[in-house]
């Protein structure tokens, strides 16, 4: 389930937006576009994010100052590390004279070998029969083959493994049912979804062995950012004994950040609660929203942080640097 | 905001399915009305299951007997102990030979008398500037004059508090969001819509200050059955220490149930969770759900149990018999 093709002078990607009921796949022309793909999220899931911007550098930048490029792209999602990342690495090469399109083809093969890793250090905590509960969507839709959060599930499938998913639909964007389920299903998994709010009723029935979350940006001291309702999901483990895994390529930890509380939650529209996807409104015009997109799972939550570079334990701040020796 | 009008031989209900978008009021000519209107929740709450049944029994036991009357009404919804108790009251009428009409009428302003003392009780718990979360409906519309849930907040409001309500919208079937907040909008409170993963994130960031729920049945040990959600949102309050009140008339407490392992809980179909109120599927048609409408909170987790009898503290089991004397 691929998110990206580049071919040539051509960057398309699949708008996830329209993700179960519709396939389509839509041109990026222009740096307003690209801009536009990832804050209004065509796009989305760290990984897939940082793969396109570094393409949408390589290739605008034909256009346009550079360095320009890359804050107006940045500036585009405030959470999401791997954004400056990729660009800067696009930056990096045009400083150095080598090829930006090479640079962004690189960061995508290193996606797709770092998903692989990621997914067989996570599916060696997981045995054979599970029930896996997932939030939000951090598989091959938001990274490259296998995904992060979903990896170790998709990856298991392939090798035989019978688990059964969970999907938290993941209000208000619905990440959770248009793209979990749907990715799980299409690679044949058991797959049930459920409301956010029957994460801990699942727990309580004994249905859920372990949950499995990517990440947006984790801090030097294991405190990660993911999707709104990654931390409550991460009280209701700790609750009921379940073990709480976070999984993300090696680059989403911040070193430069020391906690959560240094992370800058973007709030975002209320018509995305009230309105988006509906029918009709769900409530009075007037009626106002709070709608912060991510949170900030503590790390006394986390069981262990899963990267390519190994499976980090408490105490993260020391496990997490041990992964580069 | 009245949800119930009877007048001679006319029951008529607010269809409360369309709200907050329509204010329609349905005429219900049969006890097969008067079955799909509780079971499709175009009367919910159960103080409200509690009154409308009882007028209905009164109503349509002209036409067939009462006994299979009573048994059909009490099979629209499994959880709420309040349907059987109001049938088996107007039985007990029936029995007597006094009016069936007159004792619905009684049922009804027991049901007022009791939310304003439920108001009153939970509003001595709370101080003026709280933020105060709620989860689904237990207002005005699920009951009748301030709602149990609900009432501290109208009730306060009348007498001049400032409370900063913060409304879960209680997926799948958004009573939070459509009624909740709808209510209290319409009511002058300062609400704030939310979706039911974001209330963790609330009260991280110091929020809210109490947590007010209805409920829909208590066991003898304090164990109560709630909207799904309603668990986790204790635990999530726990966690961060802050105060979890279930509100509820003392009819609710069924002293037959000795915990919360012995109540049923009811669960509804996929479509409510991929389909009802979205304007196209947000799954595949072959993707299965898992929809419990209720979860049961364990008596740990609760604060206080307010009812129209006093406030019951742990231990609840002996607390809540005390209440009587």
């Amino acid at each position: 389930m691929e998110n990206l093709h580049f071919d040539s002078n051509t960057l398309k990607i699949l708008d996830q937006r329209l993700l179960p009921n519709e396939e389509k796949w839509i041109e990026i022309k222009t740096k307003e576009q690209a801009y536009d793909a990832i804050k209004t999220l065509a796009v989305r899931g760290a990984p897939a994010i940082g793969v396109f911007a570094a393409y949408a550098t390589a290739i605008f930048s034909r256009d346009t100052d550079i360095y320009e490029l890359r804050d107006y792209l940045n500036s585009s999602r405030s959470t999401a590390v791997n954004l400056s990342w990729a660009t800067g690495r696009i930056v990096d090469a045009y400083e150095n004279g080598r090829s930006l399109i090479d640079e962004a083809e690189a960061i995508r093969n290193e996606d797709i070998e770092m998903c692989r890793k990621i997914s067989e250090y996570g599916l060696s905590l997981l045995k054979d029969g599970d029930g896996i509960l997932t939030h939000c969507n951090a598989g091959e839709l938001a990274a490259s083959r296998y995904g992060t959060g979903l990896g170790p599930i998709i990856l298991g499938k392939e090798k035989g493994y019978n688990f059964k998913a969970y999907c938290d639909e993941t209000r208000p964007l619905l990440q959770g049912a248009r793209l979990t389920s749907y990715e799980l299903e299409r690679a044949g998994v058991d797959v049930t979804l459920i409301c956010d709010n029957m994460a801990g009723y699942a727990m309580s029935k004994g249905l859920i062995n372990a949950v499995l979350v990517g990440c947006d940006r984790v801090a030097a001291n294991g405190d990660t950012a993911n999707k709104i309702g990654t931390s409550s999901v991460a009280v209701l483990a700790k609750y009921y004994g379940i073990p709480f895994y976070v999984l993300g390529p090696y680059s989403t930890v911040d070193f430069n950040c020391k906690s959560g509380s240094e992370i800058t939650i973007e709030e975002r529209e209320a018509q995305e609660i009230k309105e988006l996807y509906f029918e009709k409104p769900t409530a009075l015009k007037e009626t106002k929203c709070l709608n912060p997109a991510f949170d900030v799972t503590d790390n006394s939550l986390i069981t262990a942080i899963i990267t390519d570079k190994g499976i980090a334990y408490p105490p993260f701040s020391k496990s997490l640097k041990e992964l580069l020796k």
